[in-house]
């Protein structure tokens, strides 16, 4: 037996760049959706999954737990930093449980040139499912050429989950 | 008897660019949830409604079905193609009804500095709902002249819903 | 006893100007979340706050109940000019309870440069939790310098809600 005032809603927002072609870590792989993806990959302190930071922002706030910088700390000496988004998200789901808060569903949308995502959906939907334990599925939408994400500086991902609390 | 281990929330983003002025589709009016406002007009494949595009994502997001991109397909021969934001919606919401998803609310944000969507709020509202069968509502905003919506070179629009499986 | 059928999800996106460094409004402070940061504020006909702003919009939409526009009307002569967050907040707030409909949390995500939200997240979250009669949890990003928000020409805000009609 559940109650409606159980319930909350998170939001979470997320954007970084790409790394330059030129810039010696552009041969190494995009983390995107705890996948890996052709590079060049995406700046951050950690691994740059912006669909994974903006899910971890949505989750903390509905369960009004903080946000990502209050729980990993910002920039080079912060947790998150060589962190991959894998192990950040599972610490959060554990987190969340340890506060009497489980993630009903989550989705996530990307917006971006690239990775061409949609052939490897399922695969991404299915990792980020097991790591959270419920139903988290993704899409990837682009801009026409317009904005940061358009002209291909970055890519962003807005996150929305349901929570209940126990 | 519902339970909240029966909802999902989803979230869908969508953005297009508006049809230059010197382009001889640009007499074309405008489709912009579901009616027709003066041209220029939104560019795309199929009538370019960004509202309902970013429904229709939060839509299959919600229930675990895809995108829009994986039902219509992606660029001039998708089935989406020359088809109206109205009948890509009818048909995606029989979809859910077939996996047994129905929609219990959604709500839509439009960015960009035209139309002037209020004097038609109450109508494009309609109309969303009639289709979705359950209320959908539209607010508007701009971004002071800001970024890619600002200065006019086209619209977004995010959109929210809360399904329930049965 | 509540029903799934009672509840509705909101969205809802506001973004505006810093005040330019050489304006002498520049030396009055920013109005975010309903606290006071350093200036140089914020542009708009009230004080700027995107959090309410998005936060209106969200439950207005959720409640069906229009948005920020059609309540106080647009510009200098609306009955928002000069009218500060917490005020605004806090009429809709009695505005969706006349209507059957309350909140049952929000959730909000700034998209900025500045303030340097964090240190003060708590205090942000106590002034809108404490108007909202619910949870209101803020998180807060940053673009990498890209986009508007990156170039620090503005600030922007998405916030979500759950509501329940009685
Ligand atoms: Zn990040
Ligand atoms: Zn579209
Ligand atoms: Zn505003």
């Amino acid at each position: 037996m559940t109650n409606n005032h159980d319930l909350r809603v998170g939001v979470g927002f997320d954007a970084h760049r790409f790394i330059d072609a030129d810039d010696p870590r552009a041969a190494e792989p995009m983390h995107l959706a705890c996948l890996l993806w052709p590079g060049p990959g995406i700046q951050g302190d950690s691994d740059g999954d912006v669909v994974v930071h903006a899910l971890i922002d949505a989750l903390l706030s509905a369960a009004d737990l903080g946000d990502i910088g209050s729980y990993f700390g910002v920039g080079a000496d912060s947790q998150g930093a060589g962190r991959t988004g894998r192990s950040m998200l599972q610490e959060i789901v554990a987190y969340l449980d340890d506060h009497g808060a489980y993630a009903i569903n989550a989705s996530v949308c990307i917006v971006g040139n690239r990775p061409k995502f949609s052939a490897r959906r399922r695969e991404a939907q299915q990792a980020l499912s097991s790591i959270m334990g419920c139903s988290v599925t993704v899409t990837a939408t682009t801009t026409d050429g317009m904005g940061f994400t358009g002209k291909g500086e970055g890519i962003a991902a807005i996150a929305n989950c349901l929570v209940e609390l126990r």
